[in-house]
C-alpha cells in the first residue's frame, strides 16, 4: 500500500499554493498594457497518460493549474468546502473544487462575483473550479419548478424569488463566477423513472447541450464545457445521448442522472457501458459519485473525475472514511478509546487526535469535530485516488482494487 | 505602531510547535527508569521583566513553555477553542488557553481525560493551560444549585444529574485534567448586589481558598494555583479579600466577579484598588475581561492575565475585532466590499479573503465564516497583548494606549 501514501512535502505544497495565488493576482489585478507582456493563460487540455485495463491516468491542463486524474473533487456549495480553509482544502491533495451554480446564483450572485474578481479569488482558492450548471439544484432543492424547453423557471429556496435558468443563462453565470469547466444545463431525474419521461428529458438535455456549446463560444478561450449523457438506468437512451453528444463535441463528457437512488450494479452497468462510447482522448466525468468503493469500481470502468458530498456531509455528522471502511465516532465504544483513526495515514487530523477526543468533539457538537472529520474524509478520498493514479501508472490497478476491498473488508479493529 | 506587528515567522512557530509536542508525548509515554535520566518540568514561576508606570511586562515559566505576560488566554470551553485546530490557535499568538472545569468534568469526565493521558494530549495543546474551577458556570449554567460552607450541589445542565462541587472536588479534577496553573473553587455573584451577600460570598470564597491550598498540597510541584479576590463592588471588601489571600499564600492571584454587569469605570476602579495591594511578584489575573479597551486599561493598572469568550463567540456571531474598532460583517454595506478586514494585519484571515466574501459566509451561515472570523479576532487580542509587552518593554506604554485608542476612535472607514 506504499503507493498511497504519495503526497508532496509540505513545504512543496506551501510554496506551490503561495505560487497559485500569484495566479489569482495576474488574473484581476494585472491590467493588460499594451506594451507589456501579456501572460496568456493555459488552454483547457487533457492528456492520457497510462491505461491498465479501462482505468485511466491522466492529466487535465487549467489555466488555474493541472488536474492529475483519476480526480476527486470536494463540494464547495457556497463558495467555501463546509470547515475548511482553501489552505486546508489544498493541504488534503485538492487539484480541483467543485461550486454550486445554483446556490451561488442565488446568492451572492454571478454579477456580485465577477464584480469581485471572480470566484477563485472570492474563495481564496487559485485552483481549478468545475461549477455544475444548477440543473440539479434546481430539481432538488427549489419549489414550484416548470420545466419547459425554453428552460426552467423555480422559486428560490432562499426567498420564494422566483428565478429563471436557461442553457444560455447556466453558461452566463459559469463565464462570471469563471469556471475553469463549466457544465450545461440538463434535466436529471431520480431513478426509478418511467421510460419515456427519461427518454423526455434525454431529448431536452441533447437540445440543450447544443444551445449551451453555441452560448459557450463568446467564452475565454482557456475554459472548458462538458456535456452530459442522461438517459437514467436505459442503456439504449444512454448509448443515443452519448453518440449525440460526441456528435456535437464537447471538451470533456459527464455521466449525470446516476447515485439518484438505483442500486450500485446498475450506476456500474451504465458507467461501463457508457464509457467506452466516450472519446478516449477526453476526460470522463461521473457526477454526485461517490463511496470509496463506487470511485474504484468507475475508475476500473473508465472514470477520471468525481464529484461528492459524501465526505464533507458524512464528515459533518461523525462519520470517518478510512483505510478500513467507515467508522461512525458517535458511537460510545470510542469514548475511552486513546488511538487516532489512523497512525498511517499522511493526514495530521487522522494521526494527531485520538478517537475518545474526535468522539467528545462529536457528542458536545463541536465544530472542531466536524472540521477535523471533514479533513479525514477529504484525506482519505485524495489518498485514494492518488493511490489509484499510482497504480494504474505502475499496470498494478488491479492488485490495488484488491488491497483497497481487503481494506474495507477487514474493517476497523475495536481497541484492545 | 510597528510593534503591533512582532510575531515569530511561521516556520519558527510551527517547529516550536513540534517541540511542544514531544513535550506532550514526554508527559505520557515516557516510563521513569530508574537508570535513565529523568526530565524535570520546570516549575512555576513568574519573572517581572520591566514595568511602565502600573504596566508590567513579565513572563511566567510552566512545565508547558512560557507565557509572555501580558497574555490573553483564548477560551477553550470543552477542550476546544470553537472552530480552531490547536495548531491555529498557537499560530494567533497563543501561549496558553483556559479550559472549563465545569464542562470537562460533565463531559467527558475528569477521570477520563486523565486516563487518556490529560488535557494537553486530550485537546493536542502541549502549552500552557489554565483552568477555572468551575464555579463560575456552576453559578451560570447549572440549575437547581444549592451553596453551602462545604461546596454546592447543581444539577447537570447536559442531562439534570445532581452533582457535587466541593473546594476540595475542584482541585482534584483540575489535577486529573492536568492544568498548569488551577483556580480556587468560589463564589462569584452578579452585580449590583446587596453588601451582606457580597460580603457573604467574599467570606465563603476566602474559607475555600484556603481548603483549596491545602488540597492543592497533593499535586505535582510544577504546577500553580491561584486564589481568587471577591467582593464585587465594594472596596473595603476587596482590600479586606486581597489582604487574606495574600496572608494564605498563592502562586497568583485573580480578581474574580468583575465584568458580570457592572459599568466599565466601576471595574477599572476596582482593579486600579485591588492591583497593588497584590503582590508584585506574583502574576495578576482579571477574570473574563474583556474589550480590547478593558485589555489595555487594565494592563494599564496592572494586571497580567486576562480571559474572555468576546473574540470567540462574536467572532461565531459576525464580529470582527479590528485596530480601528469592531465590523459587523453581517450589514449589507459589506456585500459588494473587495477589500480585507486589514490588509496590514500580520493574520492571513485579515488579509486573504474580501470584506464581501465574509459578508457572504456569515449570510450563508458558512462555518468558516465563524473559523475566519474567530482566527481575525485571536490574532488582533494577540497583537494587542504583543504591542502592550513591546511598549512596556521600551516604555512607551502611554503612547501605545493612546494610539490604539486613536485607531478605535477613528472607526471603520466605508468603501470609497
Amino acid at each position: 500500500m506504499g503507493h498511497l501514501r504519495q503526497k508532496p512535502k509540505p513545504e512543496t505544497r506551501a510554496a506551490a499554493f503561495r505560487k497559485g495565488f500569484a495566479v489569482i493576482s495576474r488574473d484581476v489585478d494585472t491590467p493588460k498594457q499594451g506594451g507589456g507582456e501579456t501572460p496568456t493563460p493555459a488552454p483547457f487540455s487533457f492528456r492520457l497518460l497510462a491505461s491498465d485495463g479501462h482505468a485511466r491516468r491522466g492529466e487535465i491542463a487549467t489555466a488555474h493549474g493541472p488536474v492529475a486524474t483519476p480526480a476527486f473533487m470536494a463540494v464547495g456549495t457556497q463558495a467555501t468546502v463546509k470547515g475548511l480553509t482553501s489552505e486546508a482544502v489544498r493541504a488534503t491533495g485538492a487539484d480541483i473544487v467543485l461550486a454550486n451554480t445554483y446556490h451561488l446564483m442565488l446568492r451572492p450572485g454571478a454579477e456580485r462575483v465577477a464584480a469581485l474578481g471572480g470566484l477563485h479569488r472570492f474563495m481564496h482558492w487559485p485552483w481549478a473550479i468545475l461549477t455544475d450548471s444548477g440543473g440539479f439544484q434546481v430539481m432538488s432543492l427549489a419549489e414550484l419548478r416548470k420545466v419547459e424547453d425554453k428552460g426552467v423557471t423555480f422559486r428560490s429556496h432562499l426567498d420564494g424569488a422566483t428565478v429563471e435558468l436557461s442553457p444560455e443563462r447556466a453558461i452566463e453565470i459559469q463565464n462570471l463566477l469563471g469556471a475553469d469547466i463549466a457544465m450545461q444545463l440538463d434535466e436529471c431525474l431520480a431513478l426509478p423513472a418511467p421510460r419515456p419521461e427519461l427518454e423526455r428529458a434525454m431529448r431536452l438535455s441533447l437540445a440543450w447541450a447544443e444551445r449551451s456549446k453555441r452560448a459557450f463560444e463568446a467564452a475565454p478561450k482557456e475554459r472548458a464545457l462538458f456535456g452530459i449523457v442522461q438517459g437514467g438506468d436505459d442503456l439504449q437512451l444512454r448509448m443515443a445521448s452519448a453518440r449525440s453528444l460526441v456528435a456535437v463535441g464537447f471538451h470533456g463528457y459527464a455521466i449525470g442522472g446516476l447515485a439518484v437512488g438505483e442500486p450500485q450494479e446498475v450506476m456500474l452497468r451504465t458507467v461501463a457501458e457508457v464509457a467506452p462510447a466516450l472519446p478516449a482522448d477526453r476526460p470522463r466525468y461521473l457526477m454526485g459519485v461517490g463511496t470509496p468503493e463506487d470511485l474504484v469500481e468507475a475508475v476500473a470502468r473508465g472514470i477520471d473525475m468525481f464529484d461528492c458530498v459524501l465526505p464533507t456531509r458524512n464528515g459533518r455528522h461523525g462519520l470517518a472514511f478510512t483505510r478500513f471502511g467507515p467508522i461512525n465516532l458517535k458511537n460510545a465504544r470510542h469514548a475511552g478509546d486513546p488511538r487516532p483513526l489512523d497512525e498511517g495515514s499522511a493526514c495530521p487530523a487522522a494521526r494527531d487526535y485520538s478517537r475518545a477526543y474526535l468522539h467528545h468533539l462529536v457528542k458536545a457538537n463541536e465544530m472542531l469535530g466536524a472540521i477535523l472529520l471533514t479533513t479525514v474524509n477529504l484525506s482519505y478520498y485524495q489518498e485514494l485516488m492518488a493511490g489509484m493514479r499510482a497504480a494504474i501508472a505502475a499496470g498494478t490497478f488491479a492488485e490495488f482494487r484488491a488491497a483497497a476491498s481487503e481494506g474495507w473488508a477487514r474493517g476497523d479493529v475495536a481497541s484492545a
